[in-house]
């Protein structure tokens, strides 16, 4: 029997090559049965005709097709379904109604999902003026040298890193450009027993604070403080103490007496940028040697000091053993790679190995093997040096833009980094106000998620211009400032 | 000041071309100091005759440079270190004595380190005769259309899967054609909300443990059963029942009273082969709706049956939402992979999903993206195909070799797979014997990590075909059955 080139039909909008798409037709149609081994297809030259594409098109795709072994080629008489296709077992779905009996309200032990999603929306790209944070600048992003790492780590050589399950290990070579080339960047020295990966910062918060807190422990946080720490530490149930930080950060005499556990971003806080100076990260140290605390130190954005050069890592500083020190990749690579590490006693390191283990295993071997190739070729410190001037530019232009608009500055940061901290008159809502600039284009964070429940101020907000074209920041400011005239007043009326 | 060619020397063993080689000594120099801004380089011709190289090979290499801004070329007169060169801060690393001050066995809240590493070597490529299981042959993987795939992903297309923070959403086109390809071999039909994808099948109990057992629930497992369940649940320390499978699988009348949480893999119990029969997965089904108990299937290996067609699904029985079903690309295309996925009612997917987003976010987009196209053009289905036959070969030769040398199989599954379950004579202990023939260069699997700790035999092992050549199974079955003959009568004595 041979099968018409009527069977076939190109779909619009299809992602993907002519080729790709009458390879996945023919495919899916053996597949799912309706075309059964030993029927004819069509020839290359009736089928391109029928699809209007060119016959070559057609011939390539079935000699991927032979490859694959859906069909076989028999001389001149042309192309037929093999007779040992791939097959899918052909089960009669059972179609009478399900009905869910289980009472999910009483069946799950602890629940997870209280916490609010993130404001950001899905297509944010599509919005003229995102001044969102943490996400990607096609324009500024090194694509093609990372897809010749990736491709790299693709190869043959490195097949064993790529397929194999390594159980408790992290690649080697991805562990020694992280000693040698990352870690010296922050003044810390570390052996490979004290550097463990991770899915990410947040995935590195997520072990420490299982591995140290699990039980339940006296935990101290910034407030305001990264969301993400605090959906962890709610899921945990543990007791809490926001402390509020000031100018220079987290001040060490506001800890609550008998903390047991400390998260701080010292360098960079989140979200207010504030740098913590030298003398007063002696005194959270001091105070954590004498009263028997660790202090997580999450270095989420140390890359990005363009304007002058970072203070060293609180970690640098640790002669005892005391800070755990998460970095990441999220910010100088990309958040979509979910690649980041805790550097820390190896004590505490062997316990978040086999809590990693039995969680996950390990980050997949492709994307350790070409982080580890894009640093050792130098892109990555290229990528940060670009990112950085990039970064500077657009800075001074927000500046400008926030000064010229009268719109009022909370938080800087001295070094650089990707965001203002900002603060809106007191009458302004900046829930409200980030929707209503919403449909105006225009994509801001509003603060209250960054504050613990209940101490939340409603009138601070976030700026990032780490993935908004320079050239749209006057505008995007302008349409800011505009719509905080308009809604300040009728809200405090 | 000019930089000498010979600061420059090739290293021996080098992963990488010759081009990348001198890309990073020139990029490395310039990081750490030793080169600094406005030196120049020497000339292309000149380092090349240096290096023995050809010349094109240090002008590329110059030319990658200059893009990443290491260099800058100036007309005729060659290239210098650039003003604006990525540069690496230049701390002076406190270098006195750390001493770690914490009683880290204190600090720790949760012990995790307990359990025992799988047994399998790093090195188990580099044995003639792995009998090894869950690894990849990379004899028989697709590595061509995955690297095209994943090539693809890398492309500028599908720049926003690969680099966005998605949170907690999955890319919907790998959702689809799990939807549409995968879960129908299995006889189960689920919406999108239905499905969550995990960092492998690990990840996927993992998260189903901590959401339904956070808090305690009577749960029961098979016994023997896959050793990464019990190292996730006694991490949770909750009470766990193993109850004892016969050649049918887990017997639902064995069941503790008043059990909450029930694990199997019916289909293909691990690591006995057996295949629970229909009217046992509908007893236990109905014992579950009567109960009110949940069950999580483990389908671990269903693509591997070449035998005949696998029996359905627990989960396609389940009209009443109890069973939680567990899939894994890890045994079709590759563990490394880490990929994964859950598919259960929306109520507890909604929670595994707000867990998983504060635990890692999501598994990496271009792993997502990749395997969807893998799918899409049906190259997955050639693969599990091409798989199908290879080990359906290699298990005729398992099977003539092994009755061959008599020795006993225990449990070997009807559809097909990827192992044997073998009982040696009651004298023989396998961690020994495994030891021994560790040293002949051959690898088994000592079968004690399978039994709950108290209840296990000391003389089975597992003997998988999924990573060793046909052509070596018989001498490695000889030398398997040689060192029985030789180590079970002395260990009796």
């Amino acid at each position: 029997m041979s099968i018409p080139a009527e069977a076939f039909f190109l779909t619009p909008g299809f992602n993907g090559t002519l080729q790709h798409e009458i390879q996945q037709m023919v495919a899916e149609g053996i597949l799912r049965g309706r075309f059964r081994a030993g029927e004819k297809l069509p020839s290359s030259r009736r089928l391109a005709r029928h699809l209007g594409v060119s016959r070559i098109t057609v011939t390539l795709a079935y000699t991927e097709l032979v490859s694959g072994d859906y069909l076989t080629a028999r001389g001149r008489s042309g192309y037929y379904v093999s007779e040992t296709a791939p097959t899918q077992p052909d089960f009669k779905m059972d179609d009478r109604p399900r009905q869910d009996n289980v009472n999910w309200e009483r069946v799950v032990g602890r629940r997870f999902s209280r916490h609010e999603a993130p404001a950001k929306p899905q297509n944010w790209h599509e919005f003229p003026f995102p001044f969102i944070y943490g996400q990607v600048d096609v324009s500024l992003f090194d694509h093609q040298n990372w897809r010749q790492c990736a491709l790299r780590a693709l190869g043959k050589r490195d097949f064993e890193v790529l397929t194999d399950d390594f159980y408790e290990r992290d690649d080697p070579m991805l562990i020694e450009y992280i000693m040698r080339s990352i870690l010296p960047r922050r003044g810390i020295s570390a052996r490979p027993e004290e550097i463990i990966l991770t899915m990410g910062a947040q995935n590195a918060l997520w072990l420490t604070a299982q591995v140290l807190i699990g039980s339940g422990r006296k935990t101290a946080v910034e407030n305001p403080c990264y969301p993400g720490l605090r959906a962890i530490l709610d899921q945990l149930g543990t007791e809490v103490t926001p402390v509020d930080v000031d100018a220079e950060g987290l001040p060490p005499d506001a800890l609550p007496a008998g903390v047991e556990v400390v998260f701080t971003t010292a360098s960079h806080h989140c979200p207010t940028n504030a740098t913590m100076p030298i003398a007063r990260r002696s005194a959270l140290l001091e105070r954590a040697g004498r009263e028997d605390f660790l202090v997580i130190e999450d270095d989420y954005e140390f890359e990005m000091s363009f304007l002058k050069s970072a203070v060293p890592a609180l970690k640098s500083l640790d002669r005892g053993g005391r800070v755990i020190y998460v970095g990441s990749f999220s910010k100088s690579l990309f958040p979509g790679l979910r690649l980041g590490y805790l550097v820390a006693s190896e004590a505490f390191v062997r316990e978040v190995r086999a809590l990693r283990a039995a969680m996950l295993r390990h980050p997949p071997g492709h994307i350790q093997r070409t982080v580890a190739y894009f640093l050792s070729l130098g892109h990555y410190d290229a990528l940060i040096n670009r990112l950085g001037q990039a970064y500077k530019r657009r800075r001074t232009v927000m500046d400008e833009a926030i000064s010229a608009h009268g719109l009022a500055i909370a938080g800087q940061g001295a070094f650089g980094g990707s965001s203002f901290w900002m603060r809106a008159p007191e009458s302004v809502d900046t829930d409200l106000l980030a929707a209503r600039l919403r449909s105006r284009g225009v994509l801001i964070e509003p603060g209250r998620v960054f504050f613990a429940p209940g101490t939340a101020p409603r009138n601070y907000y976030r700026l990032a211009y780490s993935s908004i074209p320079q050239n749209r920041i006057p505008e995007g400011i302008g349409i800011i400032a505009e719509t905080i005239a308009e809604s300040g007043p009728s809200q405090a009326a």
